[in-house]
């Protein structure tokens, strides 16, 4: 089956499959192909990048799911990246500059980011975000996301 | 730029970008390609499946973010898709039937189901699931999901 297919055919249920439960991989590497993993957050490592910014990575094959912790006064400077971008604020606020607008995303609120689009955050509370990328970010999977570690 | 490209490249900012930010599209269409959308959960579309099913969906170009809602007792029944899924409960408890095993993902837990891996899946209790899904589900989009629709 082509990768990109798009039927979303739902399909009768195997007996069998292919892929095997993995405890391994806990740490945010990036797997070769999509494999069925069991994560808790609390067992997943947490990166520290500045002192105001941390963050723990879970990496599909074609998914990225980031949980990023900000605290207050955090800035992420102005940036773009070829990934699609959905961001999903759990707690806090975080003020976007982006598209020539500010927009404040607060608890309960998504902003989604097109490829390429630059964009600028600031965390106006200490604040509990979900990003979700696709592809995964190589930049932040090969730790040369130099622009968030000053 | 090749849509696959993954050289996840930090580049400069630009003063102006192409896109528009929409407050439109706010309930669920699949836009034919990726746009700025700022959308709080509340405004967005609850859509009811079956008396214990409830669902909104945010849907990117080629990630989509669902905040599924189940009652206790809900089953959800062994299905496949096409689609990379990643599973974070943030509320509740949801017992998976797949690759042979159970496996219980509670709040602050995520599971990642590999394209075509079957699965189906039984509310422990009243359950807040964040679903994510790579490409987004045509059949969801459709509403050709009869599987849920019982």
């Amino acid at each position: 089956m082509k990768k990109k297919n798009r039927s979303n055919k739902t399909k009768p249920a195997l007996s069998r499959t292919k892929f095997a439960l993995k405890h391994t991989a806990r740490h945010g590497d990036k797997p070769a192909k999509s494999e069925l993993k069991y994560l808790p957050w609390n067992e997943v490592e947490l990166e520290t990048l500045n002192p105001l910014l941390q963050r723990q990575l879970i990496v599909g094959h074609e998914v990225m799911l980031a949980r990023v912790l900000l605290k207050k006064g955090c800035v992420v400077p102005m940036h773009s990246h070829v990934n699609e971008q959905l961001s999903y604020i759990l707690e806090g606020a975080l003020k976007f500059f982006i598209d020539g607008k500010e927009i404040v995303v607060r608890a309960g609120q998504v902003l989604t980011i097109p490829p390429n689009m630059p964009h600028q955050a600031e965390a106006l509370e200490d604040t509990v975000d979900l990003d979700i990328f696709h592809p995964p970010r190589a930049d932040w999977l090969n730790k040369t996301d130099h622009y968030l570690r000053k």
